[in-house]
């Protein structure tokens, strides 16, 4: 038996529940892993409250990302073995499948290798945050030397991993937070620019920093009302990569200012890279080499254990975090 | 002198007058123009009012677009006679140079050759529709055989040659059109289907059409309180373009549903092709050789008078139109 967590109804993290489920053996193209530490995301809170990119059926598992050790694998699976030691990237809906449980059974295109300089709470932590950053910049804006990179909620996973990215690629980035709290934390963590937004005009003081051209690209997970600033703040023919509605209220696309300066918004998510193999495999080799030669890092806020599964989505959504949420096991 | 149309404060069309003006030497790269016909565009309508891309400097100046005779050129100016019948794309701010004038000045970069087989009323029609809709569907959607391409207010000018050159790449134009008074006009004009939006359930319609998949390609020109249904027409990665914004309302983003399905918003002018030597060229060249041809036709509503230039504005504000609007002189 394993235990797992479900929730039967959408609703706040009081719904999420301890159920005892039998383990059972994997099918051709699975993989049964010991879960040793899963990685929390924003997008499991909105699951939770089915809010989010497809609706929940119920009963519901949910998780996205863990790293743990393999316990079995389906007759067709090729190149992991019993013992390995292996890590989750989100690459299935959550309708299929789940990390936050004991035992585990994953799909084994979502099995990638588990980096050798790093503990199971760092490995759970990485892939989320870096394969959404990498693909957006990477591979979609080819950021790169000149280039100047906004990134609202900068202090997020996802946000402090576009800031290592961006900086890796020679890029510029300008990290985007509310207040001058976590300004020495994120200029710590690799921005070269910080803006506080609630004490800071942005369009005028991107302007500043660009010299009057503005940024090619913006990396949002927010949208709202902020985000015709964010918009106003792109050079000519930049690009806003929308990846989360952390905001209540509506995005409003300012359209006439967007024509005059010929902007795009692309909504971005991890699944066009995770969900094909050679964009996968492209996407792990790239965090692996960041991670060996110390580039990229994983940024960790907090570490929970497994029976703090409400207080870990209670936390979640306080928005106070600098990094990654852990649970271990 | 030169009787130009100018006016001294933004507002209806009354504010549109006749002013007498000296015709000033070109500079030298310049062309001076003797105007026969002039291509109206709802851009001008929005410049009168002041709620353009860019703010109006009075006394100000319009006009995008004409066909004429040179009259006189600069001193820098190449491959382009005294006498020679010439066009005139739309490159320039209408704070620069404006085409509503008996002669006007216009920059040499904006002198296009005329289309043999067109009349001057023809030819001053043609350049804004065809480069505005060849930019986005040829040269970044690069639509072809299997796309279908949904088109807004599919009756305006830009609209119909969407349809055209949607057609003669190959893929499949679905024209949209608020009720079916205008349906049988558009299926001759080459549309392939034609969806009546107050009428039919755009979604389910283009559904229905593309066998579940929805439209790789929109190319709209409204935004506003049906933006939201463009985009859940869409395929997988779809790309809705917008060029225009004559919606009253605001426009918002389907934030979440865009990041499921990785929709991508590209704001999109003439000015990003016509300002640049090469994409210009290419453009006119495409353009010259599907009128040759036969695979582009200008589609003209009504011919007007230069004194009725404020009668002109009325109706084009009317939103009634089948094609373009021109003034002839």
């Amino acid at each position: 038996m394993s235990r797992t967590i479900q929730f039967s109804a959408a609703g706040g993290p009081e719904v999420l529940e301890f159920v005892e489920t039998p383990v059972t053996a994997p099918a051709a193209h699975e993989v049964c892993l010991r879960v040793k530490a899963i990685g929390i995301n924003r997008a499991e809170a909105m699951w939770r409250v089915d809010d989010y990119i497809e609706p929940v059926q119920f009963p519901a598992r949910l998780g996205y990302e863990a790293a743990g050790i393999v316990d079995a694998v389906g007759s067709e699976v090729a190149g992991i073995a019993v013992g390995d030691k292996v890590n989750v990237i989100p690459s299935f809906s959550m309708n299929q499948y789940g990390t936050y449980g004991e035992t585990v059974l994953v799909p084994d295109h979502a099995v990638v290798p588990h980096p050798p300089s790093l503990s199971f709470a760092e490995a759970s932590s990485i892939w989320m945050m870096f394969v959404t950053a990498y693909a957006a910049l990477v591979v979609d804006a080819k950021v790169g030397k000149g280039d100047f990179v906004l990134i609202p909620a900068a202090s997020s996973s996802v946000g402090l991993a576009a800031i290592q990215i961006a900086k890796l690629e020679g890029a510029t980035p300008i990290a985007l937070t509310r207040t001058s709290e976590k300004k020495q934390q994120l200029l710590d963590a690799g921005a070269t620019h910080v803006i506080a937004t609630e004490e800071t005009e942005l369009v005028a003081e991107v302007q500043r920093i660009t010299g009057g051209n503005g940024a090619r690209i913006a990396f949002d997970p927010v949208g709202g009302k902020n985000f015709g600033k964010l918009i106003a703040a792109l050079s000519f023919q930049g690009t806003a990569y929308i990846y989360g509605a952390l905001a209540s209220e509506p995005t409003e696309l300012p359209v006439l200012d967007m024509i005059a300066r010929m902007i795009s918004v692309k909504a971005h998510n991890i699944w066009g890279t995770s969900g094909d193999p050679q964009r996968r495999q492209a996407a792990v080799d790239y965090v692996l080499k960041g991670l060996a030669s110390g580039e990229l890092k994983p940024v960790i806020d907090r570490s929970f254990k497994f029976d703090e599964i409400r207080e870990v989505h209670r936390y979640l959504e306080s928005n106070g975090q600098f990094g990654k949420v852990v649970v271990t096991l």
